[in-house]
């Protein structure tokens, strides 16, 4: 119960989550993991910010109260993670930056103002996490990442493609970003790939466009059929070493465990499955990431929720581990 | 986005449904998956029926509301099942033939109106996916199919063996379709099978009486030691070539995945192995299925509904394959 | 329990609902009271239909699932209204004209749809009531009213005054059908009346802008401190005789009655007392109504739906009460 | 804090309910109102019993977890009722019954069961108090009441008229109790009422049938517009001083007071008037009450239940006081 | 939709709440009213605090999430109040001082929490709003206002006494701050009052007990009969021109408009009466107030969450507008 | 449907619960399993006691309702146990002893309370199985069992560890338990073990002190990637052939699996899993076990309570077959 004085000094080490042993974990305005806000110190090496955002959706809407729904989700997470073996907040500065505060009746413009920020947010913190929102919003953080990184391997984690075509007029829709982010050349055609696809489609045209998209695909049948340790084998031999990018659409996980999103879809992960995933990618260079679509007007008790709070923060440890490496190797 | 055109035009195939692309999937009148009435076309091929009823019930009522709910939960099935590499509502005609209105005050009753209606019904369809309701009709469903097939293998998924005997002076409940089905002689007594099984018994007679009414069992215990593989060879080596008939019973789900069942019993199955099995069964002669027990009152964001509404697309999926490949071999 | 022999024999008379006595209230396809579908009928006097349409809200979504929802929840209406006195479904041809389906992703496209769907409507239906969908449908709505009635008298339940202008940029939302409205002469400045408004806004300049734009007010605060019977009176001496359009936004009702909706305040009507109030304009010329704002994801147990069904209910009777004087008028 | 020592020693008067100065009232086997168990007691003054019953419902079923539900929502009653000035349980013996276990599949059996039970029940305890299930109890329970008192006036509080006639061949379901009991003679045909009723019906043909069969009615819209004092008075006018029965369904109250019962209508009674037309019936002669109607699978947050614990309170309240003062007039 | 603008420049005016023009309302962290966190201004007319706590409960904990989810509630409040007339964040520095965080585990050491963080508190702001937290932190409350200002009048909205005595060994506990504030002189025996309370009590004793306590009763029952307007007379004529704390319970209200909370009773107010009571006192000399016993757990749709945020609304308004009062008469 | 008959005649076996032949399952007052209480018998051999208490947690409260909820889930058991082969109410007498009434504000008195009452009921009933309540309870009921049984090997079922430390200042909460129980000697050091363990942590060093205090780890991380059954041997190495006490905190479960718990944390077992490694132990020697932190407020559908009761079921069979070994080893 001592979190505080696990990462020093003050003034010393990164300034970490609000002490529990001091302020109860219920108590107190909520950030992502009871962190400090972006204001409160002068550099971020890990940025947790929020898009709501939900007018890209075509099926239930409600993920614009997302990023507010995981971060009161959020208060329970500690700062040692033994599955990684690493204290996140305490080997690199993580924060909470807010929301991007993004018009709710214009896509277009919706999507410009996130690349912005995304942007601007870059110049302040070294690795952002993204919290949506609906998928819409991966193109303009894919776009912000390009800028810098040029193309990224995409490790899509989701129970759809989302390299579907024009809904209703509009090019750039939740069903989409992919496709938009592949034909943009911000994406690595050779390296990328869906992980827990499953459900029914529009025509196996779907999956040949998809193919030439740039996507391969670790379905959750294949998960069930060979086993997490085959399937993440598959993923990591896709991936390689590319700078890479990793969007997980909460819906990835089947409904049983994430009832609170927008499309659901029978016989998809276990969280249990997914945290494996994540955890196995400690080696690669990650160069950003999301965690979208939770919806929390029908998530019972937070359960999915507490579901993303914890995909962010594998991601997090992820991203302090290897800013601690990266400081290390300067 | 063009499910519309997937399946020709019209008049030269088979009427598909509401195109998404025009209708937004959350918009018009619920129809299961959205697909035509049976008013709207000459003839089915697989026709989809709803069983209002839970007069049979033992415990927790409420599958009257079964029917509505697994349409409403429905909506977001596409016309294209890659795990089958079927597009069912292309290769068949596939329809929804509505509600058979039966009594809900006298359970004889009610079961001679759904054999009688589930007959007539045979006669514009080749073959119907029942969707309850409580298991009690699966009785005079059995009725109709052996009517017209003679006895059937029936594979039965459910937590329960519903092989039970007179209960409160009611010979037909939905503790008891199969064993009343057994006596009358409806089912193949070496080709049948419950697979998910699982919880507390009566007494061990019940399990002898199960054996000798017909019905060797793939428990969920079985499936947790030993894999859905082995536990689909140990399915498959029972039901063998006999004609089949499918009646999945929700709560063989785990509670996680069907809350909104009427006894819902710990340590069930996840909707990922449920569809995996029923995928298993693509070269079988399936003659009848039913879903049945989806109680919407305990149902949260439609969990159980969206479970149940994959099932029904599996097994329209099976049916409508078979009836491509009879066509294909007359 | 003899409903459908009320309306005389088919061909006699108008299409009533489907007959409880013969198909149970929760079977059978949804449509708004089990009326029949427009097509199923040459002509209707009062048609009812659904705008599934929520990308104008600013607060919580989830109103394009309101008409799906209305319609479930509408299946207890039985045929004669002793309120009123009137079997409107006997009285008037009544049908179910489906849903509008109109563009979710741009705002300025689907109020071009709505106003286009209701003018077609408007050949085939004396009279529409619309379900929402969120408010900024009601502007469309007038415009295609006013085409051929002229600026008409507004009797505006609500929680809010949807004066407001422009938001993020957009002109047209669900804050602000009536400044629009007004700006475009649609309605009648003196005779247009918000009934329920309460709780904060954003300064005095509001108030002062909604009379500009012609509406007097009889707020939730007039009802408690002068009880119902002086609201009515109130509310009548405005609108006078003029062509009336009724817009009930389902906020207009306290949380109590209402939580399924998208921007709740405390302090509202109760369901009698709307229920009160719409009963007292059986002498009122009326031009058409619309009931929006359910957002089904907040609503436990159909409460929303159920009050929201009624507030219909009470709207096309006194639409087909108005279609049987004007026939007996000929 | 000391309701133990509020009724006397052990011995020397009722037992009263647990002591919650001793056992936390979340702790212990929930009886209604932690009364103790008839099995306890020698005699009792007036019982409250359970009819855990639902095969006569027409819409949503679930009634038959009412009594179980009632009782859970009934820890937090107190010892002293200060609305009637009286200690229910110090001045009579009250207890808890259990239930009455009724065949579920049968309703014609279900309903002499519930008559024989009662009458033995009558014999143990001078007034009993039933928790339903649905409203065909009342038929029954009027049977054993008019066995023993003749004809009696009925105070029927409820949405609907429940004097309907047969239903898909069912003569008794709980749309007909008291149109049975009119039929049958149990009923004073000068005397009888119906509170609150309101909502659509069949046809105006239901209000002249009603009428005849025995009742006037104090309708929601005449509460509404003339106030519950007025209501009152002409209630209490036309049940005069005959023996009297009081039959309360939950859905009198509006949905925003009782979201968890069956056939709910808009525009109900609040509870806070409820509570009060029952109170001003202290000079009244009881014969027999039921409480029917809850829902639980609807009822969020124990609304309904803690809504009828308290309705069932205030009616163990006027009996227990008319023990007394039958006691005091021996 | 220009908020901001209403409250002049930074510098020359109160710091207002975030601009929803350019932040929606759904987006950012929340604060009361999305008002400025009280770090962030030099002083401060109007602090709302929270106080997370539930160790003193009977029966239904989870008060401790109560501030929490106020906040999230009170998302939608706008800057102008018309009921009153007044811009309370105009005309007031008005901010959010987060949480007290106090000891879970021990009553009395949290007690002593509550009483030393409020009184620091009062240092940096005027007047507080306190955010419960179950109702025993009006004690330590009572007692730092009672420091600065003698014996004050309690206005006691509730429908409890919370004058109970000694409970499990524990002398403080949400059932008794009154008694014990009481018999510690910090309140006016000549001017409490409590208004709504109702349902069934330990003992006749019990208002006797009350009443020497120095409370005189608007009861629940008072009101229903006697209607709100004789209810506020009596009430003001009792609490006259004492310096006024003001204690809201939100369980006054009736389960129907606040269910979540932990000792719900039935027959209460309704949330427009309870508006109506608050803004009769904007001529009364208030020291201080609270909002307790918010149980989010049991909260549908934040229906109890909105009703407590309107209530904080309406006392922040009549502190507002005293702030405004005394700067004009120095 | 004979489970009466299954334990012979009274006098001559066990009683055994409630025959769901002649009362319904959702029948009568709820005992765990319909079980008898103790007073009805004469000597027991398992208890089934609860101990409704939260005053330890440290985030969401209210497994004060546990015992009850738990109870009102255990309904459907029925009296043969097929996976374990035993018909536990037979073979044994087991009864339900209702609940320990503790103290709920204070933790040290509570625990004083639970140890006693354990001790007394240890008296006459030769096993316990206890249901929560939170954590906190199991340093008593430790306690209890160590003085009769001496040091004891625990195996502790949980997301977390319990082995911290003092927390607000309080030495023993349900964050503590184990660290407690080892420093008092109630463990044996070498072969105590948690199952199922994940999630973050304070520090590493939680582990080192975790380990030093007698525990080694089977984490839900070994879980996933070795599969059961090596899970199940390593954690039977571990626990060897000692006295044993288990002790199942619910939340070992995946949310998806027991939403309705104060501490969730993603990526735990599934219902399947933990039965298994229950059903594991048939051949160790028991002398307690407690299932606690079911927080029913979170529960939806009794998804956690239905868990909660398969776990006591199966932790009752094992108790009660061995209860047979041992009159048979007499």
């Amino acid at each position: 119960m001592t979190e505080s004085t696990a990462h020093g000094q003050p003034g010393t080490g990164p300034v970490g989550p609000v002490d529990a042993s001091v302020v109860p974990r219920y108590a107190g305005i909520a950030t992502y993991a009871r962190l400090p806000r972006i204001e409160d110190v002068p550099r971020a090496d890990v940025a947790v910010v929020g898009v709501p955002f939900d007018t890209g959706v075509s099926y239930r809407p409600g993920t614009r109260f997302g990023p507010s729904h995981v971060r009161e989700s959020s208060r329970l997470l500690r700062p040692y993670n033994p599955a990684q073996d690493v204290s996140p907040f305490a080997v690199a500065q993580v924060v909470d930056a807010g929301d991007f505060p993004v018009n709710p009746f214009d896509i277009q413009e919706a999507v410009l103002e996130v690349e912005r920020a995304a942007t601007e947010l870059g110049e302040r913190a070294t690795r952002i996490v993204t919290i949506g929102g609906d998928h819409t919003i991966a193109l303009p953080l894919l776009r912000a990442v390009a800028k810098q990184h040029g193309p990224v391997a995409v490790l899509h984690f989701d129970a759809h493609l989302d390299t579907w075509d024009t809904y209703f007029g509009a090019p750039v829709t939740h069903g989409t970003p992919f496709r938009r982010a592949s034909e943009e050349g911000l994406i690595d055609l050779t390296a990328s790939c869906h992980v827990g696809t499953r459900g029914p489609l529009y025509s196996k045209q779907d999956l040949e466009d998809d193919e030439r998209l740039g996507f391969s695909i670790v379905s959750s049948e294949y998960v069930e059929e060979h086993g997490a340790e085959a399937a993440i084998q598959r993923m990591r031999d896709r991936i390689g070493d590319k700078p890479l990018y990793i969007s997980v659409d909460i819906d990835v996980l089947d409904p049983a465990h994430a009832p609170g999103t927008g499309t659901p879809e029978a016989g998809g992960l276990t969280s249990r499955e997914l945290l494996r995933f994540l955890r196995s990618l400690g080696d690669k260079h990650i160069v950003g990431a999301d965690v979208v679509e939770v919806s929390p007007a029908y998530d019972h008790a937070q359960m999915t929720g507490i579901a993303a709070s914890h995909v962010v923060y594998e991601l997090v440890t992820l991203l302090a581990a290897q800013a601690e490496r990266m400081r290390g190797a300067e």
